[in-house]
């Protein structure tokens, strides 16, 4: 089969054998693929020693199964591969299970290939009400979610959410849910038209008047996003960090003390509440998709992707 | 009256009018102070245009006041000035509100003077069954209690520690209320010592081999302690900041989002919580009085008390 992997140094689509289910796994034909930021963070050395296929945005349909009701059926797959016996597992954490591997990021192969295997408990089926066009932005939509799970937000809560890129639209979408007063802070203007158009209010940086806000999220991957959000945060409040930078940033730490801030980082999240998400609210995700590719053209896909504010580039197999 | 002011330059003991109670105020002749590092710190600086009396760690006797019962009594003073009618407020969280003074901080005078005086709402009687050489740890003991306000913590949470100096030998005592699994990390075997006698397990930095913990409370003042700290918290485990760190420090969020952690800073607490634990647990805090001055001899105090790993200096009026 056809798979996209990348060995440290080279990106390259190969040919290498389709996969063989142990007895627990499921055998999965993949659909349609999306390239995330954390697929080309891998390419720049994010994963050291990262030697396979990438890729973790997916669904397909299933191929081989011991639960013979499983096959044809449209799945999607939680990322994270948990140990199902330490402390975090046993909490239902498996996403911090500290021998998990993870899906097309740590010690495993992942979605850009045509044919992947995962735990029969990592497989979760995709109803039939929602769209493809929808149903590949489970899992970013699920770390969206996440948030919500970590904290609990009010209608009457005043929240930020600083950045417009492919994980930030999702995740206005999610706190626009719960009906609080949420104020979307980014730099491009048709991104944020997108939110506009579905009743959200945004604001470009460059008219944005600093003030504090119960709840701030930061989704912009812009390290001096760090330090606004943190400013913008007011007393008691919550500090959401779904961003990592490269490097590190310089951090004084008083702002937090003094105003006791909370400052919660945020990561993946439940795909069935994704799910859950995309049946209750129908979000119409289309116009998040930058562009589509055939898997044969994927290099293409990748270069197309790694342009500045593109936002998400599927890959169609 | 005498009272220990700074101006910017230079601290000194000066005589000055004795101040004179609004309608809404008390008037509290003060019988012991403490000295503490945020008093140090605004020698250093760290409180720009401070000018005025230092000193926010004290109890003293009501003199005159409205409510003619409360003539006579003991009492101590939250420090915190609140306006009383913003949102913070109204939340009961009056020292987070943004029209505030602070008592011996900023804008107002402090407790180093024969006389004070303080909103009467400011003013909390302490029991008698309470002794003076524990009711001048009242101020700095709300702080430690403020921690299990923000962080619920029980028997079942490994907790960490890491410090033992003055605030943090008080925040072993609340922790260790709690009944949690707790072990104290500090650098000098006999302060450690002084918990080791009421039962808590401690380690000296030497001997400390790394693990992670449910809870983990940075209250040493050593930027250093930040990362290790971070690092020894659990996957969605909580990091409680009691310090700050002149100058900043580099910091990589990455573990804050990978691992979920909630970082919380920490800072003043209720008075009342902290005469509660008082008539709780009776702890025994005289091992934590380093050493006692006559008030004309402040200035010697304040010269004792700047020396490394000195506990409380107190001074007597």
């Amino acid at each position: 089969m056809k798979a996209l992997t990348f060995d440290g140094k080279e990106l390259k689509l190969t040919e290498i054998p389709k996969p063989v289910p142990t007895e627990n796994e499921v055998l999965i034909k993949v659909a349609k693929a999306g390239i995330c930021n954390t697929d080309h963070e891998i390419i720049k050395g994010y994963i050291p020693n990262f030697n396979g296929i990438l890729g973790h945005e997916f669904f397909g349909y299933v191929k081989e199964a011991q639960d013979k009701n499983l096959i044809g059926k449209r799945v999607s797959g939680e990322i994270n591969l948990a140990c199902g016996t330490c402390e975090f597992c046993e909490k239902g954490l498996g996403r911090h299970c500290p021998n998990r591997s993870v899906f097309g990021i740590i010690n495993r192969n992942g979605a850009f290939s045509e044919y992947v295997t995962l735990p029969k408990e990592n497989v979760i089926e995709i109803p039939s009400e929602i769209p493809d066009e929808r149903a590949v932005f489970i899992e970013p939509l699920a770390a969206a979610c996440e948030i919500l799970e970590q904290v609990k937000i009010l209608p009457n809560h005043e929240v930020l959410l600083i950045g417009d890129g492919k994980l930030a639209l999702l995740i206005a979408r999610v706190l626009h849910s719960t009906g609080c007063k949420l104020k979307v802070l980014g730099k491009h203007q048709d991104k944020l038209e997108t939110l506009g158009e579905v009743g959200i209010s945004t604001v470009l940086l460059e008219n944005f008047t600093p003030k504090t806000f119960d709840v701030v999220v930061e989704a912009s991957g812009n390290s001096t996003a760090f330090e606004l959000g943190l400013s913008c945060t007011k007393p008691r409040g919550t500090f959401v960090l779904k961003s990592t930078y490269a490097g590190g940033i310089n951090f004084n730490p008083a702002l937090v003390v003094v105003n006791e801030i909370t400052m919660i980082g945020s990561r993946c999240g439940r795909f069935e509440d994704a799910v859950k998400f995309l049946q209750n609210h129908k979000p119409t995700l289309e116009k998040m998709i930058h562009s589509e590719f055939e898997f044969s053209k994927a290099l293409e896909a990748f270069e197309n992707s790694a342009q500045r504010n593109t936002l998400k580039v599927i890959l169609n197999f």
